[in-house]
């Protein structure tokens, strides 16, 4: 079984929006044996649009298109449909009903111009959309099954996994997949602690991605026979985790905050943050799990000196004597928000992530980590990151997290490799 | 003049790499007056690849084609280029030479497998690639041109610059683009405030797009006269902003955050932050802005109702009262933020993202809004925001920001439509 996958819309087309929905797509339909021929972006023309639909109809066994659904008058791919169908389109009550419900539920009343969004080719039918107004549209054109799905991201991915991914064909062989996830190391390290299990032509295969600093294992066993494939799965998964050691903090698409979070819940502890350069980034990404407010008990974004001083309580003279971005102050600001609050551990960051602020002394990508535990010392450690002001910010606080978990896990911060660490300092609370 | 971008691959066709060279490359052709007609993406198949160039050298002036020049068996461009023209393939001695002295730079021999790199198809000439071993190819296909260029990111744009771009016509037109951002309102109510404007026959074009709750108006003026494309340009700036109010807060990729800063600074205001369900977010995104330190003193990300007691000084019993997502509670943190920092204006959030927590009389997605100003009042608004925990947190920090400017303003809140407001309420501090 082949695919052909269509996006629609001027932005796309005029470079000014990125297309990320085919390659979500053409990623999941591989996971079923379904292999993308080719995808294409269409302007919003009417007559583009439908001649590259009977194009790919006529030469794949799936169509997949998403966007040009809206209630603006560029939304044209329901009439382009229509047109490769050489059908007509008639309105579909249910689904006005449905759009009129959610508009309703949004505190909105539909507008006249959402009405074009409930019409449907004669011969289709509408897919309801569980997150937006525009429904989607399931056709035929020959031997051939479409599937028309919203633009938005955030609309398409549910509508394909509720609609389109149980109508798939089960593969001959079965494909299970894991990805591990590090964070410390670069992916050329990452490939050298996994050596001879790269190889290209081993099975289970094991490769390397990274992304934003995270560098993922992925592992694919394809066997017929799926207790083989489980099997060897999950002999490659103990082969992987032994080589990487606690550099690895999740399996799929846990988040490293999310990592923590259960870490220090199994520990029974609970934790509190004090922010500088990172602006309220960790607290941000700790607060993106559900459930995180039975573990982080919140924290402080001391970006001035002032904030500094008057609520976590740092000697103003030390902020003068070493700079804010300095061992010392890392250190008390973890200390300040451990006293202050009624956490078990607390870590801090002060840094300077660009692209103003740097010296030869204390170059832009300079950021000092502080952790302080109850009952324990407090310890600062110094990296120097590189690239701009986004990603330092990013990987200043991944790393944090990543030193928090190695601190509970009583591992050495020796491993976190991909920083250049300066040095470490440990003072007694 | 118009342009198909086809680009080559097999991770590119099976989602596991991101295509960001086609949005590049017809972003950068319209700003010469060259239109794409669609882009396409094809796995490594030869014929596939063939037929794909032959198609859009059939239909269009400019073909450009990226990735498929390296020198592995995957890569077959420069067979299928030649298979499209009908033409056999040369070794360009020259290229050759140039792709041993590049290896030799990089302190490697040049391996067997890179020659294929100089195999040019007849007729067509190759192009140095000053960045990596692989030579583009130009080459004419009836009255098409075609330009093959290296599929690495940082080799094709270089090489696009120096081979591409200056052989493109002047454009017989002056294309001028503007894109006006907005916040707080639905797609369909913002085409609804701009009306006739979007008529799709009109000149200068205007039309919308949304992302991330973000509504932005893009403008495109087309004249042969680049004077009138200016001025016509400048006018239906004028019209779209009047029609849009206080709801657009910046053109081109300005951020809300960076908006908010900028008018803060205009006005000598410095801000702080109180947050308790977007956990750090709004610190976040202030933050993200290169030289904030100036207005952004910082904030407390009370997450846990001892943080907000503890360090907001929020009477206990008002918590246990009227729950921590209550008018009171939010008018209390904005008081308590302002109260303890030395900033002129405080805005603080506390809501219920799920996806837990809800309930009939504050339902997931229930979110209060505080803000108090230095020698003001305080007020809360409260806002029923729709969509799972990160598109509620998102957009509660949006909704925080955009209030935070409408109130720097003095423009009224109503204009804030797109979530249900459930009503104000305001306090004396």
């Amino acid at each position: 079984m082949n695919a052909i996958i269509l996006s629609i819309g001027d932005e796309l087309a005029l470079g000014q929006t990125l297309d990320t929905n085919s390659a979500y797509l053409s990623a999941h339909l591989a996971e079923h044996g379904v292999m993308t021929r080719y995808h294409q972006t269409v302007a919003d023309d009417q007559a583009d649009i439908a001649a590259a639909i009977r194009t790919a109809a006529a030469s794949a066994d799936l169509v997949l298109i998403t966007g040009g659904l809206g209630p603006t008058d560029d939304d044209l791919t329901r009439f382009a449909l229509a047109d490769a169908m050489g059908a007509g389109l008639h309105l579909e009550e249910a689904q006005l009903d449905a759009i009129r419900r959610m508009m309703e539920r949004r505190g909105r009343t539909m507008a006249e111009r959402n009405k074009v969004q409930a019409q449907c080719p004669d011969g289709a039918t509408m897919i309801t959309n569980e997150h937006g107004t525009a429904p989607g549209i399931a056709a035929t054109l020959g031997r051939c099954t479409v599937y028309v799905l919203p633009g938005p991201p955030h609309e398409m991915v549910p509508m394909y996994a509720a609609a389109v991914e149980p109508r798939l064909p089960s593969p001959d062989l079965t494909i299970l997949t894991r990805k591990i996830n590090t964070f410390g190391n670069g992916e050329s390290n990452v490939a050298e602690m996994l050596g001879e299990l790269c190889a290209r032509d081993r099975n289970p295969l094991v490769g390397t991605t990274v992304s934003e600093g995270i560098v993922s294992v992925r592992i694919r066993s394809a066997f017929a026979d799926p207790f083989e494939a489980r099997r060897q799965l999950d002999a490659t998964i103990g082969q992987v985790e032994q080589r990487l050691g606690a550099i690895a903090y999740s399996h799929e698409d846990q988040s490293l905050a999310d990592a923590v979070l259960t870490l220090l819940r199994q520990r029974n502890m609970t934790i509190a943050t004090a922010e500088s350069c990172t602006g309220g980034f960790i607290g941000k990404l700790l607060t993106d799990i559900p459930g995180s407010s039975d573990t982080y008990v919140g924290g402080w974004v001391t970006y001035s000196n002032a904030m500094k001083t008057r609520q976590l309580g740092i000697d103003s003279a030390i902020i003068e004597q070493y700079g804010a971005v300095s061992e010392p102050v890392a250190a008390a600001m973890a200390q300040g928000a451990l006293g202050r609050s009624d956490a078990d551990i607390a870590v801090s960051i002060t840094g300077i992530a660009g692209p103003d602020g740097g010296s030869d002394d204390k170059p832009i990508g300079t950021v000092w980590i502080g952790i302080a535990q109850r009952d324990g010392d407090a310890s600062a450690h110094c990296m120097l990151l590189s690239g701009g002001r986004e990603q330092v910010r990013d990987r200043a606080a991944k790393c944090a997290l990543q030193l928090v978990r190695l601190k509970v896990l009583g591992e050495s911060f020796d491993i976190v490799r991909w920083a250049m660490p300066i040095h470490s300092s440990r003072t007694t609370s």
